[in-house]
């Protein structure tokens, strides 16, 4: 499905994103999952993880600020998620920066059946067995290409490793994605907004790596946009969101847009 | 009291407003407390919630990421606001979605002396018994004006149902809201928002359903003078808080801007 | 080191900075913490907080929405700070208000070697055993200069109480930072971003009271600079993000808009 088309779709049938998700980029995660047409939820109690997954279209999980709690509920929603059928969308955020993280993503890699995985490049290659750098939540070392491509080789499911040239691979073929702006990268939680564009895009397509393509590369054009509008991250962030609106509620034009190449070997 | 009063004295008194609410919109609620000329204060552990509520005006309660810890502070809170005798507003977000929200607004309803309540439609029709459609946080479906009237009917307190018109019934009495703009539903939180609004204004002028009416006219005002400097909800969000910000401190002229009517059958 | 300097080996070294903060401001913590150039992280989890300060250059604590979960991680993350020889920066918002909070701050700076704190006049005279009035997390009684000297005497440490004028002594001397804009009193948070630029800078000229009077200098620097393009709190937050970013990129002429003397007696 074309980008245009998904968009329209959302916006018609307004579905509900679960977000399992960080507290530090959680209302840019939100209002992202609102400008694409679709409708954000969060909700971490055990005691009703199960019931509002029930009501979704799609769960996106971001381990940016985990604990035990927390993975006890993801781990619900996931179960219910995979029984139910719609798509979990993974943020490995920060695997590679603590031996936590690392498991913890391997873990749901492991227990939930994950549609799709959207991490910088040090943290999917650290999924991968690569050699990565991550610094907290900020990847300083590793080759997006090479880690989305091992990733979702090892893996079995589309991968996608974000960076100033985003790739997505799902073992057999690979795409690289080159809409977007420097600002993304001053903004606090652009990259797990980007993975709330994936999870909301694919309500309407599923998460193969064409999808996952097609979002990054809308939340790019965004950026792209936003960028006129903006001097550094701090005015950009209000303008990317319009930006991310403006092109939903509009969308004419998005898909000839969109720098999606296919770079398979 | 009028509404321009009411700002005059918030502005003169710093009224403390307790916040127990959720971790998405957070930081819109502080964020608009303190424009209203309000202090805000956010405090959850069970240690300090009574003592942090002997110090505020009016307690705010918002279940929008509710769980058991929570709810225990919610209580503890609630019963030291109820023995000073300060008003208790309750936004019971998401009630009808799953039924832990939906039994906990009810629980706090026949625990606490809640003095008004501010929902979407299908919130409050939910706490009515009426039929209701909520997906997540959103209402998809149900009347407001009944939803109130009824709720406020069955619950014997001041219910304010929000939506494109706002009705506030006390069940005697409904009153209609029309001040507001369609950019408001493009900011995640909006809704939370106005019941913190409601919250501040309590502070001077009690929660009954007129105050309650002009906090929502106040709010709704502001989003009307946000949108002629915004685009789409990113840019709309701060402009929001400029506005509200400043007939806060500029009040004149706003009881005369309110569409507040009285639509009692 | 002067604060142009420490800017630009900021930018080049991007040392991360590690929060354990509250969840009202800490999206924009985050954002202050990218501005100047550092990388921030947060993480609080008792299984990952220590291997996580291992990579950080600084830690900042700032107990706003503290709970015994939450204390627990501080010490944990505190000790292995310590132990590693990283600054430990402290906010203690709302001591004063809640013996919880007095209570915590004081805990901490018993069993921890903190670096340096920063807080509010009302927070810092609590620490100081001066008369004070802090209403929920705002200061609205006790002066700034007093505070500062009092507390630094007797903890030994260099201690800053912001306000209009911020104060900063280390016992011996003391610094008076007249930089800043009143809207920055307009933004829920700002204390808490300024206490993050106070950790970013120290992870490359330690927390000296110079450093930190620089710290608060650049940080209301940019204030002045962002009130020039904002009308209230709202537009303020996104410009003085702007601001930050804009110094911290180009900061040629900082060191002469520092407005800091020394104030000894």
């Amino acid at each position: 499905m074309k980008v245009e088309e998904a968009l329209r779709k959302i916006s018609e049938e307004k579905p509900l994103v679960h977000h399992l998700t960080n507290y530090v980029s959680v209302s840019l995660v939100a209002n992202t999952t609102l400008s694409t047409g679709a409708l954000p939820v969060m909700a971490h109690a055990h005691e009703e993880v199960e019931e509002m997954v029930g009501l979704a279209s799609a769960l996106v999980v971001n381990i940016g600020t985990l604990d035990p709690y927390f993975i006890e509920a993801v781990l619900l929603a996931g179960r219910k998620a995979n029984e139910r059928g719609i798509p979990v969308v993974l943020d490995p955020v920060g695997a590679g920066a603590t031996s936590f993280r690392t498991k913890t993503a391997e873990r749901l890699l492991s227990e939930l059946s994950i549609a799709a995985v959207c991490g910088n490049a040090g943290e999917v290659a650290t999924l991968a067995g690569l050699a990565a750098e991550v610094r907290g939540v900020e990847s300083l070392a590793g080759d997006p290409r090479e880690a989305a491509t091992r990733a979702a080789g090892s893996l079995g499911l589309p991968v996608a490793a974000t960076g100033e040239t985003d790739y997505v691979s799902d073992g057999e073929h690979t795409l690289a994605v080159s809409n977007g702006h420097s600002l993304m990268a001053r903004v606090v939680g652009s990259g797990c907004a980007s993975t709330a564009v994936v999870g909301c895009l694919a309500t309407v397509g599923g998460a193969k790596a064409e999808t996952v393509a097609h979002a990054l590369g809308y939340f790019g054009r965004a950026g792209e946009v936003a960028a006129e509008r903006a001097k550094e991250g701090g005015t950009f962030e209000p303008q990317l969101l319009d930006a991310l609106a403006g092109l939903a509620g509009d969308p004419s034009g998005l898909d000839d847009a969109l720098q999606v190449r296919d770079v398979t070997d």
